[in-house]
């Protein structure tokens, strides 16, 4: 069976700014409330996920996630509206390579 | 400035079977009409070049490169029409998913 894979990356000032684990992070944590939560759920080290939320935020104009420290579960983590828009906007553009590349399988015989 | 990557991978029961690096010595073979010319043009090793040329004959029905031995230059390598036809089908699919993002990219705003 033949398969088609697409990565998408999300390039900003020619530095890495979204790709589909970071979109996936972004998910998890508005999904979970905190960057500890959303790192397990991903089975990544939770350093692994604090470093990918400081490159998008130092990437992105405004912050996407905001991280809350302190608190009784170690501080929440919130994904702002701009975050939220992404989130919408990388999954847009993944539906519609997805539904090309569905196009295009059923052309092409390799 | 915002730019969009597509890495496309074309998988063949669930093997990597072609991405745009083997896409790319296939080119190169094509065009140099040796094994260790390609690998040159591409400055990744005779061996790793050499791997990929396995990988890929041993993921398809039928060889895409056909390797020549020995010879003053060390043998030829030749791509075959099935080769031919899947950089055709390759670059197709990139050019197509590449039009996609160019439409998107105008109407998102990262």
């Amino acid at each position: 069976m033949i398969e088609i894979e697409c990565n998408i990356t999300i390039k900003k000032e020619g530095k890495n700014y979204l790709n589909a684990l970071k979109v996936n992070l972004l998910h998890c944590i508005q999904q979970t409330g905190s960057l500890s939560g959303a790192a397990k759920k991903l089975g990544i080290s939770y350093q692994f996920a604090w470093n990918m939320i400081e490159e998008i935020n130092s990437t992105s104009n405004t912050p996407l996630v905001v991280l809350q420290r302190g608190g009784v579960n170690g501080g929440g983590a919130v994904v702002t509206d701009t975050g939220l828009r992404f989130i919408k906007e990388y999954k847009y553009i993944e539906d519609e390579v997805n539904r090309l590349i569905g196009k295009i399988i059923s052309e092409i015989n390799f």
